[in-house]
């Protein structure tokens, strides 16, 4: 029993791939390097993969770039630190077009070379901050897509799409991670994170891991370049 | 009034983009080129960008070769001298998994930064050799997808998925393209074309190629390194 999982080495991905792995599935991992800032992601990829046992681990590198279109690829400023209000409302610039449908794509051509019956991916809904191709009926429409368009589901093999994170907040998943053991050290979250690696604790997606991590009642053992607590306690 | 237009240099592709083009569309041309044998059809694509006016020509380049999977991606031998019998059952070697879901994604990314409203394919139901992702109900739920998936489906903007070839014969798609002017010498259709760039005359894109010029009363322009009319007429 194979699954392809869509694993950028970040904490829902990794935790996603943890819970896979979990239910008995041969892991199979896709990395997609898009051109996007963090490359240091690709790294911790790498070592999580290792960690999880991977069968077999893809990178995919091409340039989504080329369309523009989104601070995570192109040149546009990552905002900084907005408010959960803020968060809620509307589309961020970091969103990249048509980004699940584009990972999605790549998951199913890898699934069917490989005959994986499912592709995890640690869409959330909760907190996917107006992302519109993290909703249940997103991931349903695309189900259909890879049943309709492949050689497999012409054969009556179709390829499910499972998001298991999709309904859990982010404290959830945290705490679903911790009961799996998954390497929080090697996750890696920022949309801007420094040379040196360490995040910069003040895009969404750091503001919203180190929210997940404190609701949590642990401390995020990834470096932080600037975190908001450490900040209040400063004199 | 903006076309995305999936142009592989190809015949059908060539003639789907006049057709968008005499529709009043301005045409944003998509090249992919994913590590498959007939790297000729790049060239040949800039060509017929430019005949056709192009606003914009992205070729996109990525490494489907990654997967494996299929003799055009592949090591495995191209089909040759196939029957229209052999040619009708069965999905061929040649197809490339999941390929018009990838192919379509990537579509719908640039439509999305470019903000336009349909995506030209050039699909053939008729002639597609069993290829599932040809089919009109694929096409369908991949716009769906494009709807839910997006943040232009999100205000009201969906992407329509346009395939004015489905239903024709590769003799109408041949003549469709004379009577818009397409420069047929430019286009490029053999799965396993020689160094210098002549087709092979006998892979199932050769022979369907072939026949449809001779159904419609032509002679194709483009040169072959071996030509089943010819070889009849040989000593």
């Amino acid at each position: 029993m194979k699954a392809v999982v869509l694993a950028s080495g970040g904490l829902d991905s990794t935790v996603a791939a943890a819970m896979a792995r979990r239910d008995g599935y041969a892991l199979y991992l896709l990395t997609i390097e898009y051109g996007q800032r963090h490359h240091v992601e690709i790294q911790k990829a790498r070592e999580i993969a290792a960690w999880l046992e991977a069968g077999e681990h893809k990178i995919l590198r091409f340039d989504l770039h080329a369309f523009g279109g989104s601070a995570l690829v192109g040149s546009g400023d990552v905002p900084k630190n907005r408010s959960e209000h803020e968060r809620e409302t509307g589309i961020p610039s970091t969103y990249v077009p048509a980004r699940n449908t584009v990972f999605l794509s790549l998951a199913l051509a890898y699934a069917e070379v490989v005959d994986a019956s499912c592709i995890f991916i640690g869409a959330n809904v909760l907190d996917y901050s107006g992302y519109p191709d993290c909703r249940p009926e997103f991931l349903r429409a695309f189900e259909r897509v890879a049943r309709l368009g492949t050689k497999k589901g012409t054969h009556g093999n179709t390829v499910r799409i499972k998001a298991p994170l999709l309904l859990l907040s982010k404290t959830q998943i945290i705490q679903q991670g911790l009961a799996l053991g998954v390497p929080f050290e090697l996750t890696h979250s920022c949309y801007d994170p420094r040379g040196d690696g360490s995040a910069c604790g003040q895009c969404d997606s750091c503001l919203i891991r180190l929210k997940g991590f404190e609701d949590a009642g642990l401390r995020d053992p990834v470096p932080y370049a600037a975190r908001a607590s450490d900040a209040s306690s400063a004199p």
